[in-house]
Formats: structure tokens, sequence, C-alpha cells
């Protein structure tokens, strides 16, 4: 199927327009902004390993691995050496590939997860525990007390073997305020590299994210992760309000695979991201490299790339209705705030149907090279609409009837010249 | 595969705890909020006739037109009648099925349209331009003046027919603030019954939105609604924003099909919104139809429901991982924050993976009847998790190494009282 792309009209066309400063970018109110400078926590070797499909052997999660530290990602995160004996040899594997990227691996908050996660050699610990009242009362039952006695021992035992700790509430928009900044209060005064505020449940609004990381960040003098759940579709927008409360770190994984239906998405972040900062994303991410991320995870894990994942989703650059195609024909930024170039992608125009408008017709006859005039083009369109009206079309249907047309116009003037 | 289910545990579990005011409800500060008493204009026969795949025949229309209805959505939107004339003949057909819902059609700002909008029947219109730059100047290249002078001829039109008129921007992320504000003043004096905010290009963030609203508010007095693009992953959060600042309608589809990678998809939207305010939402939409509804949805556009679905993907209440396991056994609130139940559907214990833990282990055990001690469910999860660091597991392979495990100590038991 050849695609109505117009793409290397972008850069031309977008220079002619005189452009205002990014209504998009990191607002100058928020003097705490982590928009500009965020980096990425990669868990889909954790959090990803807990999605329901997810079985990863040895050697694709070295795979994986690779193609997260080449796409760029600041962090990998892996499955806690205390889960299986296996999880810890392949921990120490991927430990020692050299990559770029930091490995870190979660862990609960014991000394025995702790001594095991240090042995593997990585660069940095994740501890997490449960903070709510429900996490309390039905996970490990311990009281804030005990919490704050067991995090101090295990971040300061990591830091003895100086690498980095992180040490993360779990249910944190459930968990009572005051209790959880006296927790991150503590372990901020010993010195862990980031405090981890996590909504388990995936339910915090960005409103809410916005207010908890700017209270959180008035408390602690170390840096601020978060991790979000998309329960109720809100794991992008949160993260991205994060950042601009002053959160630095998101976790993500490849299409947000991870408990129940996931967390933040890589890709879907990317394009948040990107929209706001492009010269910082680009100069960070390999972002042509992320559909080949994406079927590589998609595929390990037997699922499909659902039809409206940002970016690589098959419609993501898809315009069909006439009066969309008939701007973007002469724009692409009237309808696209991504560009799909920077993705290594390209648009497609869809012409083919009975919302098409006679722009998109008359720049398919331009393809196929043919001559019509624009009067021409507006009647073909309505031929092509009344068709559309009765069942779906294809490129060829319309093709077969533009060339229809234009031979009808052709024997018409042939008819005439000889009468 | 007989799942695991724990489902009547929920409200029993539930009830036992000391529950506070939910944290996820309206924001008592947010004195303009609609979250309590939102509204949907479902837009599949409109937006989501612009989704790449979409071809809908009268049948098909007037079919998904019953479900929206019986679903309860509020308003139901339709192509316009001057796109094509089959696009006119099933608006008119779908204005005399006698629905609760409302009936509107969304038309360019132009007389045409107008008038061919009004003949059909609809209980309202929604009218709709361009005011951005870029659509300005590459759309339809009219300025303000004009802008404002047809919306006033075709509102005043409209409102002598006796029907709702809402008047929206395209693009209002991207459109001058003070034009905004002085077109939507203009159109609100005129009477409309709403004015529409768009983020047309899917980049709109969710603090942004609530500030556009937020002035928005104490301009008009009439009501506002928005449409939400989510080509950078937003709408679902960038609705609920919109709701907290006093929109009180929003555009949905079904799974979100729309132009590009679509909109606020109407089960996103129940999500989030049964978080925030489970009576009403319970009180207003059917929600354990939400499933067919979106089934009949996917089956006429060739589409998968998404794994990540919210509500609906296939492991959107699959808990996997040991201490995730754990909780939800003892209390489903820990890591759910929706209850499967009110959609008609069941959670999934998924105990067959080397990150299982003994307690699911042991909950399998109980379902298969056999008497093991909770020592014994640890030893014989540690022979779980070691085949499942080989190989993928399924239910089987659990239930054969339980089986045999059991019927091992029964022998050794048997082999004890006879020596």
């Amino acid at each position: 199927m050849p695609p109505a792309t117009v793409d290397s009209a972008f850069q031309k066309v977008t220079e002619g327009v005189q452009v205002k400063p990014n209504p998009y970018g990191p607002n100058p109110h928020d003097f705490m902004s982590n928009v500009s400078r965020f980096k990425l926590i990669e868990s889909t070797l954790r959090e990803g390993e807990q999605f329901a499909n997810a079985f990863f052997d040895t050697e694709k999660k070295i795979e994986i691995a690779k193609a997260l530290d080449d796409f760029g990602v600041d962090y990998i995160e892996l499955t806690s050496p205390a889960a299986s004996e296996q999880s810890r040899l392949d921990c120490e594997a991927i430990c020692k590939l050299g990559l770029k990227a930091k490995i870190l691996t979660h862990i609960r908050c014991h000394m025995d997860d702790a001594r095991i996660a240090v042995a593997t050699g990585v660069d940095g610990v994740d501890v997490v525990i449960g903070t709510s009242q429900f996490l309390r009362e039905y996970s490990h039952g311990k009281d804030m007390n005990y919490i704050a006695k067991s995090a101090i021992e295990v971040i300061e035992f990591v830091k003895s073997h100086g690498i980095e700790i992180r040490f993360s509430s779990e249910d944190s928009f459930r968990s009572d305020l005051v209790d959880l900044l006296n927790i991150y209060r503590t372990v901020d005064k010993i010195g862990v590299n980031r405090v981890g505020i996590a909504d388990t449940v995936g339910c915090a609004n960005p409103r809410q994210v916005y207010d908890l990381v700017r209270t959180l960040k008035s408390i602690v003098s170390c840096e601020i992760e978060c991790h979000f759940h998309n329960d109720t579709g809100c794991a992008i927008a949160n993260a991205y309000t994060a950042l601009e409360a002053g959160a630095t770190f998101i976790d993500v994984s490849v299409l947000g695979i991870g408990e129940r239906n996931g967390i933040t998405s890589l890709g879907g972040l990317m394009a948040r991201m990107i929209a706001a900062d492009r010269d910082y994303v680009l100069s960070k991410y390999k972002l042509h490299k992320l559909r080949d991320l994406e079927n590589l995870v998609a595929e390990s894990v037997q699922i499909n790339i659902p039809f409206n994942n940002p970016i690589t989703g098959f419609c993501a650059f898809t315009h069909k209705a006439g009066i969309h195609a008939k701007a973007i024909l002469a724009n692409p930024s009237t309808y696209e705030i991504l560009d799909p170039a920077d993705f290594g992608l390209t648009r497609y125009i869809h012409f083919a149907n009975r919302l098409t408008g006679w722009n998109a017709i008359k720049s398919r006859v331009d393809q196929l090279n043919l001559a019509l005039t624009d009067a021409q083009c507006k009647e073909v369109t309505t031929k092509i609409k009344a068709l559309g009206d009765i069942r779906p079309l294809n490129i060829d249907d319309v093709d077969s009837i533009i060339r229809e047309y234009h031979a009808d116009q052709n024997n018409e003037i042939a008819a005439a010249i000889q009468a």
C-alpha cells in the first residue's frame, strides 16, 4: 500500500511559519521543574517481569538490557535477586555486560535481601516498603517505627558498600502524610541518593501528584523518583506533573508492562516529553529505535502493540477527515504535535473513505501524475465519497475511480477535437 | 483455566477496615469542581468514524447508538450530515430511534452545514472552528472577526430552531488566549448552551488544562465541554483535571477511537471517575455492559482490545508478584483501587510463575482441597519457583507439583506408621 507521505514537507513548511515559544514547554512558574533534565529508570526487567505474560530467560533479559542501553535509558532496574536463584544469576550476568546505563535491583526492606543484592555487583539498590494503612495491616504488619528502623539498617548497609540507594514508600498516596514525610526526612538525613513516591494502585491524579512532590521537595535534599501505575489511565500525565513539581527520575517500562495493566510506558513518556523539550529528548534518547524496542518486548511477552499506542500505534500518524487532511497537506503542524520523522516513522493521509475531501484527493491525483483541475478534483471526490458511502474503500478503488475519470475527461477532449 | 478468584471476599474484608474519606474524591478546595456531576458526550459515531479503520454502515451505527444509550451516556454525537449523503440519512435515522440520550451532530461553522444539521431532527448542534494560528493560516484562512461573525450567524440560526448549540474552538491550546476568551465571551452572551475547549493535537498537559478551564469559567456563564486527543497519553488525566476546574462535559469514544491514536476513552474515564466518586458513576452508567460495548466497537473496526486497556485489558485485575498476591488474598484493596465486580469482571491471582510466593500457593492448595501445613506450603513453593526459573509455568504444572508433593508427604507418613 503506497502511503501518501508528505514528510519531507514538514521541516520546510514549519520553517516558514513564525513559531511562538513552545506552549508545551516547561512552565516558567515551576521553578523546581525538572521537565528539561529528567532521567529514566527503566523497569521492563523488574516491573515488566511482573506482567502476567512475562517470562524472560537469561538470553532474552540480556537482549532487552542491551537494547535499553542502546536506546539511552539512564538506569536499568532488575528483579530482586532474592526472588529466585535464576533471578540472582541473571542480575550478576547483566552487571557484567559493561553497559553505559547503571544497573539497579529492587528489593524489600530486609537485610536478607540487601545482602544478596549488594553481592550481585549492581550499581545501586532500590528499597521499597509498604507504608499505607492497607499494606501495614495486610502485607507486612509492621508499624512506622519498625519501618524506620529497618530502613536505616538496610540503607546504611548498602551505603557501606559504596553503591547508590533509593528508599521508596509503597502506595504513597494512601499513606498518612505525616508518617510519610517523617520517614522520608529520616532516610534523607542518613544520605539516600533518592526517595521514591509510588502510586502502587494506579489512582493518583495529576494535581495530587504535584502537591505531594512539591511538599516532599521542601522536606528532603536528595532527588525524587516517581512510579505510577496506570489503572485509571493517568500514568503518563502523572509522570509529567511530577517532573513539573521537581521530581527527577521516572520509572518506565517498554509498553508500560507491569502488574495489572502496568505503569508509565517508555514510548508514551517520550511522546509527552518531546512535546515539552524536543532538544533535550533528542540529545539523550535514540527515538528511532523505539519501535524495534517495543517489538522486541511485545514478541517476548506475546502481546500486540495496542492500536492506540502513542507514537507506534498503527494509526498514530494517520489523518482521515477531509478537513484534517487538507490542513496537514498544507502544514503538518496543524494537526500534529509530534513529527513522525523524529521516530523514524512516516505520516499517512487516509484518503480512501467517505469523510475524505478534495484536497486529499488532489494530492493523490498529483502522486499518480495525472493532470486534473481543482474543479475536476472536486467532481471526482464526489464520486469517491458516493462509493465510500456504500462500502469501505481501499486505495485501489480510489485510484481506479481517479484513472477512469481522467480517461473520460481525455476522451471528451478528444471527441471535442474530432467533432 | 480455573481462576483463583477471591471476589466474594472483597466486600466482607473492606467492611472490616476502617476506611478513611476517599483520598481520590473531589478536592474540597476545588469549589467549582464537577467531578461529582460530570456528563458524557459520546463521540464514537463522530470522532470514532474518523479512526483509520472505521466504516460503520447504517445498521452498525444504530446498533452502537442503542448500546451507548443503554450504557447511559448523556449525549451521542454523530458525524456531520454534510459529510456525505449517507451520513445525513444515518443522522436522521438515529434521531428517530427515540433514545434517552440526546442526539448531537458536529459541523463546521458554516450556514450551509447548519441548515442541513437542523433539518435532521437532532437535539443539538456542535459547532467547531479552528482558532489557532496554524489552522487560521493553513485550514480556513479566516481572521478572528470573520470567525466571530460566522459563529454568531450560525448560533442564532440554530437557536431559532429551539435546539441546543455548542460553540468550540479547535486547537484551543495553541490559540491566542485573548482571541479565545473574546470569542467565548461573545458566543456566551448570545446564549450558547456550551462552549468547548479542544486539544486537537493532543498535547495539553493537566495543569495547563486546569488553568485554561478555570480562566474560561470566570468569563462565561454557560457550561464547558472538553475534548482531548491522546497523542501524548494525557487524554484521561486532562479530562479529569478539566472537571476539577469546572468543566461539566467530556467527549469520549469507545476505546478512544478517533483521528490518529484517538481521544479520552469511555472505559478509561469510567476507571478514573469511579475512583473519584463511585456512587455517582454507579448511579448513572451500566458499567457491567462496558466490556460488551467495547467488544462491539472493536469488532466493527477490526482491532484488538489493547492488552493494557483500563478495566477490560486482559491483565487489568491480574496480580503476579508474591508480595502482591499475599496482600490481595488478605484484602483486595491493598493493590486494587477498582473492584472488578463493579464491571462484572473477576480478579485473578497469577501463582504459576517464579515470582510467586507461598501465600498464593497456599491459597491454591486450599482450592485443591489438600491438607498441607504452612511449612509444607513454603517447601512446595520452593520447588515451584525452581521449575519457574527454568521455563514458563502453567496452572497444570503447579497443580502437578502440589499433588505430587502432597502424595509424597502422605506416603512418608504411611511409611512412618508402618515402620
